[in-house]
């Protein structure tokens, strides 16, 4: 319980508070995946989780603790589903383990959302506390998945690895906030021949980098 | 005159209002690289400038107006910069081309910082006619250093030579938010051991992740 605010840790009855606190986070991350991280506000949060905001704030620091925390958590499941796609193979390569860190990348249409945001807003709106919290998750869910990662092919070590899956990272943070344009912009795209060349198709463009990024991490290494 | 908006059209003395436009962007650059582009507001420019908010407001549609026309003025200036780096050598190698690339975008701390901000909010805020001139300058650029980048070495063609380019720009606009942390932030990675992983060195790392994105799409064209 140390992780918990002190408001939380001072509940007389801490299994509802956490159901509550449960709720918040659900209800966040519903109308994140309806509408986008960008345009979720606390005050829709508390609607969706039929309590006030200044209730929410009792549970959270900002709109930005409730979706840092997303962000880790959904980063210890891309590290589980990658456990869990590789199986128990040591035989892999290495254009087969970027391919798979895309598509257990891709399942999570959240996380590619927050991937962008994490670095440019949230981490800059909530405490020192927050942050180191979600920090150290996901460097434990990026350790878990460089070792998964090294022990499925014998071409990149872990260091190899780890380079691979934070670039994969980066690179789908940026892809989908370009591949996933406004309505206006949407538009503007499909009625300007010249803006073509612009159309990021966010699959299909991560995973030939990411097996262009892990071939050449093999062609450096061997 | 016809990309100006129509107030600008209209002025009596159109030499006194493009000097006032320039006052404008230029206060707007001095700003950015002197606090960074987030934390600029339209009330910094003009005061910065001289001239009442309002004022500005009949130059520019926005704040993110200015700092899309500083990106695509950047992005030119990129592409200058390559051509310049690259002179008219033909016998570069596909290691070289990625290092000057990363050279030419570093020497540009306003284009790093713009990247990020240009997808996730500068295109957001602005009319149908701005994004078009900005997208539409952005990728005359990207075309012109694609072929300056082919020419230079025989290795990557103008296809695999504009993916390079534009996995640079993705991955150095991530970079660049993650390393130039907020003040409170950056006391946690000095003060916090277990974080020192999260420690993101900009330029080594671009170089790095620049160079195997090119041997990566050497070895998958040869």
């Amino acid at each position: 319980m140390n992780e918990l605010p002190p408001h939380v840790q001072r509940a007389r009855r801490p299994e509802h508070k956490e159901l509550r606190l449960a709720a918040i986070m659900n209800a966040a991350l519903s109308l994140a995946l309806e509408k986008g991280v960008r345009a979720v506000t606390l005050t829709d949060i508390a609607a969706r989780t039929g309590i006030n905001k200044s209730a929410v704030l009792r549970y959270v620091e900002t709109r930005e603790d409730i979706y840092l925390r997303l962000t880790a958590e959904c980063w210890a499941r891309w590290a589980a589903d990658l456990r869990e796609a590789l199986e128990e193979r040591t035989d892999g390569t290495a254009d087969e383990l970027a391919t798979a860190l895309c598509r257990t990348l891709v399942d999570q249409p959240l996380l590619c959302d927050l991937l962008a945001h994490a670095a440019l807003h949230l981490e800059r709106h909530v405490s020192a506390d927050a942050v180191l919290a979600y920090k150290l998750a996901a460097l434990a869910a990026l350790d878990d998945m460089a070792k998964t990662a090294a022990r499925f092919q014998p071409v990149l070590d872990e260091a190899a690895t780890r380079e691979l899956i934070s670039t994969v990272s980066l690179i789908a943070g940026a892809l989908w906030q370009i591949s996933t344009p406004p309505e206006a912009l949407a538009r503007l795209y499909a009625e300007e021949p010249r803006l073509a060349h612009a159309i990021v198709d966010f699959v299909p463009r991560l995973t030939s980098t990411a097996r262009t990024v892990a071939a050449g991490l093999a062609a450096r290494t061997g």
